[in-house]
């Protein structure tokens, strides 16, 4: 195998890469400006030894703890648990929410083999019982496992002293009726808000 | 900016990688193989040194000349004309093809300001001089770029003792009628072949 061969079957190893991304890649790397290939093959060396999960909430930084679990400017009653640490990112850059996060590490799935222990939730617990939340808003995705996930947390935390909340699902804003799925319809449906004067 | 960030937005400089793509390859980074990243990491800081153009074709190549320049077996009479070094990997690949390449290293475009003195007709004309060429095919792309090289290159070889041929254009094997744009079709009845038994 030749060495462009080796880099392109390495890239298809990346999420979203097939072959032909990866052989565009690696032509791409082959022409583009040397110093440019340094500074990413610098980064990707040493990404794993410069990002860590933050031993608090979970989500990747390079302090510890996280920027969002040190910042004292957070509301520290209201506590948002996630799937992934990029759920945090996500959810921060709305900049409709401005209290502390949890992060999973995933959603639970019987047919991958994903169970309650593989998942942070002993973390979680230890978090609720010491800091003192007064809601908890569940904001794992709305798939199936994300659901799962909701439900099982839901049942985890019954008979705390804390609001339990979920994201809400409907229809994206900016979308249009016509292109909605089924299933998004149906939720927002029987999500619907009061909507009087 | 975080490390994470600087990694994201170094990924989102590759072709076909956006924001979102480049933000969820950088976190897959982060939790995969370390194996596998510092692998990734030194073909990419390598691969520059290790692949350079052919002096002969302009493909790239790890070996002077290249392996197809170099193949005895390989059809000396006829001589096709491409682009891109990968469009020299994908000719090769479709086993239709067994005589030797030149790799322009682009098309003709007056708007990108690429024009003639861009591209390597110089040497095309220096091997057409020197070896003893029966036929070259413009394997150029069918595009406006594509098009233009073709017919600069047609006009280029006028007077020589050679036969000048140009890849078929028309419907994608496969394909269905319903689905080919306009272009193509226009292209497909225009090139139409003669079908007789």
């Amino acid at each position: 195998m030749t060495s462009l061969e080796q880099l392109a079957k390495q890239l298809t190893r990346l999420p979203g890469i097939g072959p032909k991304s990866a052989s565009r890649l690696a032509y791409h790397l082959i022409k583009s400006d040397p110093q440019y290939n340094k500074q990413l093959a610098e980064l990707i060396a040493s990404i794993q030894d410069l990002v860590f999960p933050c031993p608090i909430c979970g989500s990747f930084t390079e302090t510890d703890p996280c920027p969002v679990c040190a910042d004292p400017n957070r509301d520290r009653s209201v506590l948002c648990v996630v799937e992934q640490p990029q759920d945090v990112v996500t959810i921060a850059a709305s900049g409709a929410y401005d209290g502390l996060f949890h992060v999973l590490g995933g959603a639970l799935s019987p047919l991958e083999g994903i169970g309650p222990d593989k998942l942070d939730f002993a973390r979680l617990l230890q978090r609720i019982e010491k800091e003192s939340f007064h809601e908890v808003i569940i904001a794992t995705n709305p798939t199936e496992e994300g659901d799962t996930t909701a439900m099982y947390l839901r049942h985890l935390l019954k008979g705390k002293k804390l609001t339990i909340s979920r994201l809400a699902s409907g229809l994206p804003i900016g979308g249009d009726l016509e292109y909605a799925d089924r299933l998004t319809l149906a939720r927002s449906l029987r999500g619907r808000v009061d909507f009087a004067d």
